[in-house]
């Protein structure tokens, strides 16, 4: 009975390509989304090394190095193995099996028109040597989201292209092989606000310099929130301050519990006479009580690689396991299921 | 002592795509070669079914089917499973995990200027809509080659650009990853004639409808002798004939064990005064002498299905061990092992 109600679950895939620690703008786009959402479905949580390696395909360490970092930050921040199911996308080569299949049912010419992967290529200057296997990521996200029969996939607007290619896929693959083997996935379109960067910039990013880590010790978590960038016309203390677009009072609004004391400050704050270091000292306090515990509880499990290999493997081994499932049926549709 | 000079010896790298049983074309271009180097290399053999459907996504069923003839066309030829590994590319998913590691050290722009695959590409017919997977065959190729280490693959001149492709993503690799876990390949060029199709054309061809089968009945075979193509200016039996460019010739050259006799209808031919209908029964001899024992066997086997799937999936379970042995090189390499 409890098994049956379980098998009922939507499936969530979701994860994150292991470039870097997690940071506070993961946080509150992602994973304390994802702690609720384990509770009510069958989340699985992809580490995408393989996608990794199509941009970092010359610093493999990075990649590796950053797997067991960024398990350990799921970890910290309540993502629970037994209900998540936590894996590595390179351990499960049916995903490059079925990219394999997909990539028969896409054009070049496609690739070369997706929006999302046509800015990258500029983004990160690639010039005219683009790896192929960089033009065909988002083949491998389809298949990394439909191996495992994802209902759902939790995105940002931006990220609405990738799964529009994923359904034309879907579709083309179940209209050639007359099939309702794989599964179109519906966005679940996200509406937290993105959190700026300790710079002011609209995004925190790995790569700009300018995150506050989940893995930052108090020292570095209050250095970066002494340096940062406020309003830059409130060179005084009795200056009147803007609130809208300064980092600081984003922050205190995405971390703070007590909206009063907020709600205060910003007044003060917009009428004059309240320092930036005051609102600073005020927000490392809130930002060092909720990234207490994490650091603790992240601290603790860095010392149990076992553990963590432990949670790697079996959610692993899970992740495969439902793949081959579908891996299954995949081939049973293409009719290349030889000794069935 | 045995197994260590079993484990000496050079491998080699061969095989087909089942888009067709195989025919004459096949035995002299590269069968009859296999079946002798079976004995001195460890030979793989690749039925390259995953290739197949990078211009047959839409017909998996011909792929399928072919699967199977390919493999009994193997067995009837003389290929032996205690010699040869006989397996299924689709079957060892290491070929699609290190085709992913590959296609990042490859540009899109490089795959696009292969002369074979261009060749292809207009002979196809694609137009504009070429399949992401047909584009990167050649690195699947490569993965193909190099996952089972192979020294040596059996080509002809016209697929050496394959060859220099693979090698190319080997150097890359191994540059990149400060590795020798992949191996350079070298070409084992093949100087066999190669044999034209029953309509004089250059090639005889699965699709050209101008083969003789393996697995054609003595009917078949007789009538396709009777209607081939000879020399189309020798019109009447007195007048001489043309040996050079005449199929017949070139069949009873390639298939006939009585040099002298063909000697003698040569020199008759070419003076004048032997009938193009009499040298076709002289080759209707000679070619249901060759295929008489191949077709028996085969007829033989195709009852045994059970048989097939155990060479198959032994081969595939060898080729597995193989492959996973190369690979677990390749991530150490990669530095993406991580468990050991």
């Amino acid at each position: 009975m409890k098994k049956e109600l379980k098998k009922k679950k939507k499936v969530i895939l979701t994860g994150d390509r292991p470039t870097g620690p997690l940071h506070l703008g993961h946080y509150i786009g992602s994973l304390q989304n994802r702690v609720n959402l384990q509770n009510d479905y069958d989340q699985y949580l992809i580490i995408a090394d393989m996608q990794a390696l199509t941009d970092n395909a010359d610093n493999p360490e990075k990649v590796s190095k950053n797997v067991f970092e960024v398990a350990l930050d799921y970890l910290a921040v309540g993502i629970d193995p037994k209900k998540t199911t936590i894996f590595i996308q390179s351990l499960v080569p049916e995903i490059s099996e079925l990219t394999m299949y997909y990539l028969n049912l896409v054009s070049v010419g496609r690739l070369e028109r997706n929006p999302t992967v046509k800015d990258e290529i500029k983004q990160k200057g690639f010039g005219k040597i683009v790896p192929a296997g960089f033009l065909m990521y988002p083949v491998s996200q389809a298949a990394d989201i439909t191996v495992f029969g994802a209902d759902l996939v939790p995105v940002g607007e931006d990220q609405l292209p990738v799964l529009e290619q994923t359904n034309e896929i879907v579709r083309r693959f179940n209209n050639t092989y007359k099939t309702k083997a794989i599964k179109e996935v519906k966005a679940l379109v996200s509406d937290f606000p993105r959190l700026p960067g300790t710079d002011g910039k609209a995004k925190m990013g790995k790569s700009l310099g300018n995150a506050i880590y989940l893995s930052d010790s108090e020292k570095e978590v209050e250095k970066k929130i002494m340096g940062m960038y406020t309003d830059p016309n409130h060179l005084r203390v009795e200056d009147p301050g803007k609130v809208e677009g300064n980092p600081v009072f984003s922050y205190l609004d995405a971390f703070g519990k007590d909206k009063k004391i907020i709600k205060e400050l910003k007044d003060h704050y917009k009428k004059g006479g309240l320092g930036d270091v005051k609102v600073k000292r005020y927000l490392n306090e809130v930002l060092q009580e909720f990234l207490g515990p994490i650091r603790k509880e992240r601290e603790k499990l860095a010392k149990d690689r076992g553990y963590i290999d432990k949670v790697l493997i079996k959610g692993t081994e899970r992740a495969k396991q439902k793949a081959q499932e579908v891996l299954r049926d995949v081939r049973k549709a293409m009719k290349i299921n030889y000794f069935d």
